[in-house]
């Protein structure tokens, strides 16, 4: 009766890496790759109850995530009114913004988007509500636990995460908002398809309690055919207001070739330009790859 | 030809629980969720060998059990003889009596009872038997590996567990005892189900190295209509012989409904009242969860 | 679409072992059991990707191994051109030596081969790549990623390991090399079929840094009847060409009975002469266990 899917996805890249003034080095890397299981039980009435877990390891290594299901735990219900769901689960604000037009690699890996402000992404703990999908339009809300410390300690607060999709044919837009205590950010996001080329863009606003504000900005843009897919990925952060000269910038190209829906091969370059450290400095890296989801 | 089962239960609970004297304050927690693997293989003239593997996990945090496949473990072989089993199970003196009076929520998460004695709870390094079912009568025993430790650390002994079941139509019956050196503890438990009501009792005698011995009592009773059940569970333990002071009582009511066999919604409150903070302090939770058993 | 195979081994055996002048003393031991995960997809044209991830555990306590997939975690590509691996997998000569002759019990648990040179066995970072089956002739040649760490720290070289197979009908013969920078170590190894009969041999050759060189010869027999096999296994060592006295010898006796091609019951001894205490000391044991696959 029950019906458990296992999924999941393999991706190792070899590369030739250099972090700042460094040798350049030959490495075997993981690009988030992961095991999950989960299943859907009909309940009757429209209603549905599910669940969802996802596991994160290194192939390379063999080792797992320092949080085993730190990807993905959670049980929901579903129905009419939308759905519930409660445990671990990515921030939607994310998946509608940065990840959407991470379009080459599925931002994993080097090649990720190094420069969006991940500062309230929180996962563990959660209570969310998604609604129907309205005519393309969908929202996403959810709240993560809070914690009350002893003095002198500072309480941990409430982290709300908001998100919003909206399709229309080959418009995709999407927004998500962030906020915990001071820390807030807030991001759109656009992606248009047109014939064989794909593009998006992201804008960011991150609010930090002592370094200040900065803006985010990135476009991405794919050229797909046959089973080719050319990648373009452009990210540039301003300074943030109370810590000067922490400016950032990351580019990268790659080229996919799809041996199925499942498999593909691939190649990138990336290049961080960060002077001030705060991104994890310079740094650039050739990559091969292949990619197999199960 | 070979045919595993994965198996599993997400139980999560959002409450607003209070510790003692401090804030109450508001949590999404786990109620033991878990995942299993495990299949059976037919091995002819009644002979059969089966495993089993189960792992708990936290779906707030995504966490793995600190001992990954601690909840079970075990490969076992059986036949007209009965069964023989190796490696990691819980105690089936504590499944024959506590747990099976545990009604309302699988005696998991904070409403689970917190007055059983548990010293002598062992699940590693183990071997067992149990006999056929002769008439509703089931015996169950198990051995855990002691260990010898050079001097001056004292060995650690090996722990014995026995448990019966009786079952005759509406009567269930059953006992468990475990001993490991001067730690022991005897249970009997009754169920009887007489139409809509369900109604069972417990008995634990517990002995300690130093604080002596005490005695607890806990009756449980449901009542169902339809998909709905009502839940009353009250546990009150005596103080230890030799540590004055140190009796405690819990007591909780609950409502479940049940949305399909596998899956739940439910609410309970829950109130410990200890004194001598030896069980874990005063304590008392409002919950409402959800239960999808896969 | 997806098809995922779920595998593994539970072996666990219950002994009575003796390390040195310590105590005898009854124990309930893992013998490598397992679980894994595995998958092909064709992608036409003879082509195939894969994967396989392999976990191992330790039924006897629950306990997972410390490096969760570190078994097996690697995705394959293979074709007409043989075969592309990158992760972490085990040195393919060590299956075409050690492994391949250690035919009572997998080469596993108490009873495994203690005295081949494991030095250069490095599983992690890998890349490698295995030719057609050549007429009965296949060889794998791997690489695993150095470390270029900061002065003083020595960096950590490339380990290269190879191996070949060829098999002629009843003869099996396989070889393997591994190097790390002076760190090397070689093995040949003959298996032969003849009737109930299969006799399998090795010797390896082993340059440790410090300590030299040394010599280790093996054999192993087995002769089988219905379900029964019975099994005697000897391995003598030097003693390293700088390290006097460190000569050792290892011999076991097996039975196993087969209750199917999935599940045995077996027992053992085994004994180790290690005066030096290099390998792990003198040691013996007896035991009983059973392997059970699925």
């Amino acid at each position: 009766q029950s019906s458990v899917t296992v999924y999941g996805r393999l991706n190792v890249t070899v590369e030739s890496v250099k972090h700042g003034d460094e040798d350049r080095q030959g490495e075997v890397n993981n690009n988030s790759s992961r095991i999950g299981f989960k299943g859907t039980e009909d309940l009757g009435g429209g209603l549905k109850a599910g669940f969802q877990i996802e596991h994160g390891f290194d192939p390379t290594t063999g080792t797992a995530a320092s949080t085993f299901w730190g990807r993905q735990a959670e049980v929901n219900l579903a129905g009419n009114f939308g759905q519930i769901r409660l445990g671990t689960f990515t921030p939607d604000s994310y998946y509608a913004t940065s990840d959407y037009i991470g379009m080459h690699n599925h931002e994993t890996g080097d090649s990720s988007d190094a420069l969006y402000g991940f500062s309230t992404y929180v996962t563990q703990n959660k209570v969310g509500y998604v609604t129907p999908n309205l005519s393309g339009f969908q929202a996403f809300i959810s709240v993560a636990e809070g914690v009350n410390n002893p003095d002198p300690t500072p309480d941990l607060k409430k982290t709300w995460d908001l998100a919003a999709y909206y399709d229309a044919g080959p418009l995709h837009l999407g927004a998500g908002y962030s906020k915990r205590d001071e820390e807030k950010q807030f991001a759109v996001r656009g992606l248009y398809e047109f014939g064989a080329f794909t593009v998006g863009g992201l804008v960011q606003r991150v609010s930090e309690p002592v370094i200040g504000d900065r803006t985010y900005f990135r476009v991405s843009g794919m050229y797909a055919f046959g089973a080719n897919e050319l990648h373009l990925n452009v990210g540039r952060t301003g300074e943030y207001s109370d810590l000067k000269d922490t400016d950032a910038l990351q580019w990268t190209v790659g080229y996919n070739y799809n041996l199925s829906k499942r498999t593909k091969v691939y190649g990138y370059y990336t290049k961080i330009a960060d002077d001030s450290g705060i991104y994890g400095g310079d740094f650039n890296a050739f990559a091969l790859g292949i990619r197999h989801n199960f």
